[in-house]
């Protein structure tokens, strides 16, 4: 029982029961914190009987998260560990206070909770490797950007402080003004009212479009970068499935690794539809699909290979290819297969004898 | 008659007569958006006129549509299929209900047509793909959205609920101020009032930039990957056109296919200009175009090609080319030419030489 | 004369003077909307003395601009000729009505001026380009964003029309709140306030947001290439002044071509510091520099390099080099030097044979 | 002590005591600011009994900054020296001024503190290079921008001014409106109220986008090239300190160095993790990390490498690898190790038999 529930409670599994689990721990949260929200408004004791039910699911769960843990005082210890125990400390604090609920402690419940969401999501680990690759990049950013705010703000309370004592009279006072005019977000609050102000103001949009733009090209780079990483150790992970590449030597195989895209194709899918043009082959590295063609179907299982039939002749598909189980396929363009054809030609040699083996044996 | 309306009914034709089709079922949208919304306004009978008109239009435009698909339930069934019975539906409402017409009725007409504005535009049968594509990163960021969106409601309830308890009474309610700041939409209705309130607004203006700007740091670099796909795919049809790359070999092929881009010139366009520098070759996949040089105009149609003498020799552009046709060109950049020439020196010979014997037989 | 008009007209034209003449007309026609808009608010003599002279120098510019056209009848029909005409027409406009002027006529005057500052860049040419490559990507992008505006329009009419008929009475009254809302924005003039017009709202910040991205990667990318292009083109008219790359042949120069950057450095600049890291070589194009080293100072003029050196023998630079004329140089990175070392060879030995001649000729 | 003052005042230096003192003068200016900010509002002895203590604090550091300074004339004219002298200043004033302190002549003295934070930051530098690199294209789209906000106006004025006099009664009033929108802050003071005013505000807020979308791309990849260009000459100065890079030759050398990218890791970081996928190889330029595996720790000291054992047998990581002294790392990704090692076989030869002598001498 303990794998199977290390199974599902992985917060990097791809399993569909561990997805259910993720997606029941987001509702959960989500629905703890409206109930909570409504124990503030009004002293709703069905929204307290939530609360401490969620708070208890948190509880038994954290309890859960511990038992299965490789290395429990690591776990504990760790960044996810650490929210999932704050979001199991309300279930203590309920039955310390049952008797008597303060509203105002129940609205402190709900922070945690809304924690919960961010580490239920796989993949959201590659934000910090983002940041901590890119934190050079980021600090140059980010002093750039408080020096233009405590400029802005100091100008600001210059130029208009004597106009608007309320909204400018100090320079913390003129900070709120240049954030929200930096970010462009403009609630319009505060606005400047002289002419100096007002070509403060323009010059601040501009500098702070200009700022957020470096930030964003940073962040999204870096972002894409790590995807990519993390997609090569993913796609290296996979290919041993693929009798075809085992007997190619590792420095070519990176070649061909870096040139593979993962994808999932739940169970029905149609992958190939007959009569279109070809643009990619396929691997399949978990799961079947079934190749409806003309003849009677085939099944292809995990290790096997299609779609190099239009590749290799240039014309459209000849068959449907369907899901029969969900499916991961490893995916490699059309113009990645030419190129790595011309690279690798004795791998075209084996994918064409393959090729050729399959369908002699279909009639 | 039925082929001919396949053809104006093909939703990625590119055709003058498709292409009108489309533009006249767009206004007529708009025309009867316009019309519904103002019987919602008074009791116009005009307006109501016209509503019946359009809703008969695309009701007899989806009967058509029907007639000519290939395998029509599939069509019937498919998203687009769905959107045109949507936008067909009103007229039986209306047919049902003309004697007494309710305004309200009328009012809910509108949504289909609205829909129908998506489905005219070729291309945009690209975005599904581009998120399925992206599907694991933009559930990453969304997730990261939607936690960060509940923390700050969260937060923001905790910090200025006593303040202003209508806008931040309740999680629901700040959730509302949390996603005008985090999308830095900022339409200021709701504004925090207590420093700390203006701490938390200003860290999620930047978070929510550095998220926005994740998220479309992934939609574009997925477009712009899935825009490849889709050229090379069409190059790749395209190319046949071509004597020339007839005898290269797939491999070759391919690596050409990925350096040409598909450019369509009007009847009447000037290709190219005499003087200018030379920056491109062109192959002529459809239409005609004529050389206006020194000698007599001549004329160059289908799989032929021109512009490579000024890039072999290095010298301005000798004459203007103007289409005498609307054109369907593949363009090769002056860069990727000289690449190209210098790894596939047989091509570069066939250019040279069918170079020679034009501009032998213009003597 | 018409010679030396011809070159300070010339609107791409780097030379000073030609700047200079750019620099004045937009100066006057700021001075020129000023004045007129001065004149809408009182009937103000001066400020009609002025709009009557900046509306002569228009005239006057125009008239000379026609006399230096190469082909007058294409240059009058172009974009660029038929602002300028615009810019002259007021002049004829005031001469008409002097005795009485409306302040009305006034008003319209500026628009054409307006309009002027658009064609005194050079450069802008780019834009028009790039929407044209980009065309059926940005059409795409079009409707999708048509079609996001009437959907949320006409649902925010039929969510929002009964409680705020003001704001949301008909669609197109809804349209300026879904345009406020969908560019992100956000006025604040005009909010949802019911529940489900709010959840729309945020939706559609998220939606716009995507699609403005789309829009954002769509243009950036098209610049960024078009410049490459143009730098591409630029560069290859630049680099037959320099000796070195007479005899490499066209497909090998392409490859050169396409890694060089162009940069300008004004009298007196430092392009060099002794004792930094040696991070590219550089080729004089046009202008001189002086290289201040140990031994006497040297000038080198145009065709010639230098920087090599450091590069060649990894170590810092060892002399400043001082710009001793207004300068245009090919910068070649230090990555993109060792690359074309590797690939051409016999470039580097010529390289490498200059460098040692010039330093011994120097001892 | 001159030189450790030096080390410690050095703007570039990443030694732990010069960012201690980088820190120090950002929080000093920040008190600073805070301190005459509230002189501002009240004659407060203590505050201003903090300013004068912040402004001796800058005069002594500029003393001490002049001193240290390699050529003190150029120096004090540099950029950087200005900010600092700028900063300096106040002190003079208030000693001039001590008996009378006048809260205006104090608010001033803070514009140069927030200046200060500016030059603190190591990499600032790298902003005004971008700006010079991407000149053209900056003055392009600035023109742009300036033309947009002028037309934007001018049409604004003519369309809203009769309506709106307070807001849009002359151009240089419709201007702020037309800054707010193109910048897509929209405060919401300004909005107008005619139909064809909000088309145009419609129009405008589309076409500020896109202009600040091109602006955004020009600096996001002028920035991301420039930080490349800083990446590459920091990595060809610490590969000097690996010995298997010594014999490499120049032009290979370079290939290598664009691969590598520099990290730093403080005391007792854990680098690699036991069990964990190989995803790069690393090389100690400056500290010590230390072997945690099966056998005795071992340290690895400046010059060695690891890691190169998971990638060669493509298996896990077999030991934990932890800094024991702060650690600067240069990482070659897998990708890029397979692929230098197929283009430099005799680099992968002298790895692999390093990596065997290192595992062999543990036995």
């Amino acid at each position: 029982m303990r794998e199977s529930l290390t199974a599902l409670l992985d917060p990097e599994a791809t399993s569909r029961g561990a997805w259910h689990v993720r997606v029941a721990s987001g509702v959960a949260a989500l629905i703890g914190i409206a109930a909570a929200s409504a124990t503030g408004v009004a002293a709703d004791r069905t929204a307290l009987l939530v609360v401490v039910l969620v708070a208890l699911l948190f509880a038994v769960a954290y309890a859960a998260r511990v038992w299965v843990a490789g290395d429990r005082t690591a776990w504990a210890r760790s960044p996810r560990g650490l929210v999932h125990l704050a979001a199991a400390l309300p279930a203590l604090a309920l039955l310390a206070n049952l008797a008597r609920p303060g509203t105002a402690a129940v609205g402190f419940f709900v922070l945690p909770w809304a924690l919960e969401l961010t580490v239920l999501v796989p993949g959201l680990g590659l934000i910090p490797r983002v940041v901590r690759n890119e934190r050079s990049a980021l600090i140059t950013v980010g002093a750039l950007f408080a020096a233009l705010l405590f400029i802005a703000a100091t100008l600001a309370h210059l130029l208009e402080g004597a106009r608007q004592p309320a909204a400018f009279g100090t320079i913390p006072h003129a900070l709120w003004w240049a954030m929200v005019t930096l970010t462009t977000t403009g609630y319009g609050d505060v606005v400047p009212a002289t002419l100096p102000g007002r070509l403060l103001g323009g010059g601040l949009m501009l500098a702070g479009y200009a700022v957020l733009a470096l930030l964003a090209g940073i962040l999204a780079s870096g972002f894409s970068e790590e995807v990519r990483r993390t997609e090569f150790a993913r796609v290296w992970g996979l290919i041993t499935k693929v009798p075809l590449f085992v007997d190619v030597e590792a420095l070519a195989l990176c070649d061909i690794v870096s040139r593979l895209r993962v994808r999932t194709h739940p169970l029905g899918a149609v992958v190939l539809r007959r009569g279109t043009a070809p643009e990619a082959m396929y691997f399949v590295v978990a799961g079947e699909v079934e190749v409806r063609g003309s003849g009677a179907p085939v099944r292809l299982g995990e290790g096997t290979f299609f779609g190099e039939i239009a590749l290799l002749e240039r014309r459209p598909r000849s068959a449907d290819i369907v899901a029969v189980r969900p499916c991961t396929l490893l995916v490699l363009d059309a113009a990645e297969f030419y190129r790595i054809a011309q690279q690798h030609p004795r791998l075209l040699t084996a994918v064409e004898s393959e090729s050729r083996r399959r369908q002699d044996s279909r009639l």
